[in-house]
């Protein structure tokens, strides 16, 4: 039998856990300081809702099955279709402009070749319901102040707006789009080979052509307010077109130049989309977090705090003997009713060996409660980074910990 | 096309999600107070890790299918058996005991007429490879400080001892689990259709030589250490069978007086399970929470904050014209900055129509910057509740809120 978890599925064991949660925190409290609220829907959706929705490339990829009832189910590929269908099956009760989060995994069966997971989550921030500017600025805000939030000091906000690429072909966008990635020759042979422009002259006007325009009005009116809003390293880049061509208006990314493996987040405007159940028009605009990548540039940059490389517990207390057992058990319940984190180890064992688990778990601190500590009323605390020894009186123990 | 979740599957929204959001993070609080770690395991497996190990009943409600690749998969059922497959599989990098909380959605196609969900979240801590009773006492410890942190104030222990019903057939401990809710008569009668006893009369005996048991020594040591741990409301009861078959001792049970449907948490050890894969004996204890049923107690009791059923934002900025627009920026910019979450109202509306709004989506607060409040340097704050307004000066502001 295959003792594992199948190929570009993961488990997470407490080091990488304690990450996942700490960025998701720290995204959760930014989106609700803005006014987003939280959102849940189901993993598995009528296979008819998702379908078609994500081109031939997502149906195939698209994690599909009968269940026991027959019916025709797939598990959630992103989080913007299920958007769509709970704002038109709630479409009374949602107070507009919907603003929400969703911070929930996705699967696709991509090639995993690629380092690509088929489990994987995505944090999304949308705003539905209104064309106002203002909104798309505050998703930008949202974004810029969330990574400021995970440690990100040095970034860079692309935008654009699609609208500029009105008649030209997807082929031009999507070649234009690279630019970054393969240079002006790149784009003009691209544009070239897909038959856009038929001399690489041609090309070179084109592309001359777009980086030679200005903002529109609808982004000069986003650009104006993101500054009202103190939001800096904002920077027009006309050449910007992401990917998807379901955004009509307003695009952006945000790099991290430490970081040039690829934009941790992207958004834009959808006009176009969400209401595509309800069978009317309903606006929107948001954006996405890479959560893998966003971790991996964190790791990169060294960007997560020590505590969360260390365990919950920022104490064990060992206990010394069967006879002292007792006095562990009190100081163990006097941290912990101190808000202190603190693990009590279970069996007995010589201190070596309590101490060793302690190391290996990463609790930074160890407490022993001897028959001299008793005696005089205080505890041995040793710091299992600096191996440093402190006797502390059992009524400052608190204070000790709560200053660490 | 059918415009909704499947049956047995729900959206949260906000106001939902909000609770659910509320509950997780003080359990994980208080797991982790104890040093219990978070764990996250894939939501599909290969099948074959799964089938088998929930009798018939599992296998048939199981979700299973083949994935694009072939494989025989199936989805989360509970966290035990992924739990097994993790020691298994990390046995040499897992520091033991190890402790690990887990709260993820697990999937069963029960039947909803029961008012039974087919996606629901599991909270479940476990404590592998140790059979210190301290262990036990431990686990029964966090549970109540999970409750007591949730608000519960009134609740029952109820512990019981699994060997005490060594040598007596399945039938007969699935009868005598049943005496608080049959009562004894129906015990008896259950005991002879179950042809555990020829009589009533004999059934009596039976139940009697039961109730009369006392405490084994196993569980005696657990009580003392529950004391020690400063623990109370803590019963024997000797009639506590739990259906579960896996267990091998200590059993547990909380119960809530005022809310009489049935437990929220229960548990106990189970030596002989997690270590079916690493292919050796790997004690364990540990319990679940019923999460939708602990969050249908708190509705019940009324213990959820005030804050929960709340919008994420404290208050709403109103944008009192155009003109205006800049100055609530400005100070929605500045309540944020002074952790005030606060939603910006994003459209060009009436007065009204923004109150209306801030009502809809629960604001408790509302700020009107009008040409009266910039000439005087302040806003008027409203409180939706009571409707009463104050000015309150722009620099006052942040400390206003932050003492609300």
């Amino acid at each position: 039998m295959n003792i594992q978890t199948l190929k570009g599925f993961r488990d997470f064991l407490p080091g990488e856990a304690r990450k996942r949660q700490y960025v998701i925190s720290a995204l959760k409290q930014v989106f609700e300081s803005f006014g987003f609220e939280p959102l849940e829907t189901p993993v598995l959706e009528y296979e008819e809702i998702l379908m078609g929705k994500y081109g031939e490339e997502g149906d195939k990829l698209m994690y599909r099955f009968e269940d026991n009832g027959g019916r025709r189910v797939a598990m959630r590929y992103d989080q913007t279709v299920p958007l769509s269908r709970v704002v038109a099956e709630y479409l009374n009760e949602l107070p507009m402009p919907f603003k929400r989060y969703q911070i929930q995994n996705v699967w696709r069966a991509e090639n995993t070749q690629k380092g690509r997971y088929r489990e994987f989550m995505q944090c999304d921030i949308d705003t539905v319901g209104t064309t106002s500017p203002l909104a798309d600025a505050e998703v930008i805000a949202t974004a810029v102040k969330a990574l400021e939030k995970l440690g990100f000091t040095n970034y860079k906000v692309l935008v654009n707006d699609r609208t500029i690429f009105e008649g030209l072909p997807q082929g031009a966008i999507t070649a234009i789009d690279k630019l970054k990635k393969i240079g002006e020759e790149g784009v003009y042979k691209e544009l070239v080979d897909r038959k856009v422009t038929k001399s690489p002259e041609e090309a070179k006007n084109l592309l001359q052509s777009i980086t030679e325009k200005t903002p529109t009005e609808n982004l000069g009116q986003i650009l104006g307010q993101l500054e009202l809003l103190g939001i800096k390293n904002v920077e027009y880049s006309p050449t910007l077109a992401r990917g998807l061509d379901y955004y009509t208006e307003l695009i952006f990314e945000i790099e991290i130049p430490e970081y040039p493996v690829g934009s941790v987040c992207g958004g834009g405007r959808y006009d176009n989309l969400i209401g595509m159940f309800a069978g009317k028009q309903i606006p929107a605009v948001g954006f996405a977090f890479g959560f893998d990548r966003t971790i991996e540039a964190m790791e990169a940059l060294n960007l997560f705090p020590e505590k969360v490389s260390n365990a919950s517990a920022q104490v064990l207390v060992t206990i010394f003997n069967p006879e002292l057992k007792q006095k562990s058990l009190e100081v163990s319940s006097r941290l912990r009713s101190n808000n202190i984190n603190t693990e009590l180890y279970l069996e007995e064992a010589k201190i070596e060996k309590q101490l060793k688990y302690a190391d290996a778990k990463k609790i930074p601190y160890v407490i022993i409660v001897g028959p001299d500590e008793v005696e005089k009323d205080v505890v041995t605390v040793k710091n299992l980074k600096t191996r440093e020894q402190t006797q502390v009186p059992l009524d400052e123990l608190p204070k000790f910990f709560q200053t660490k």
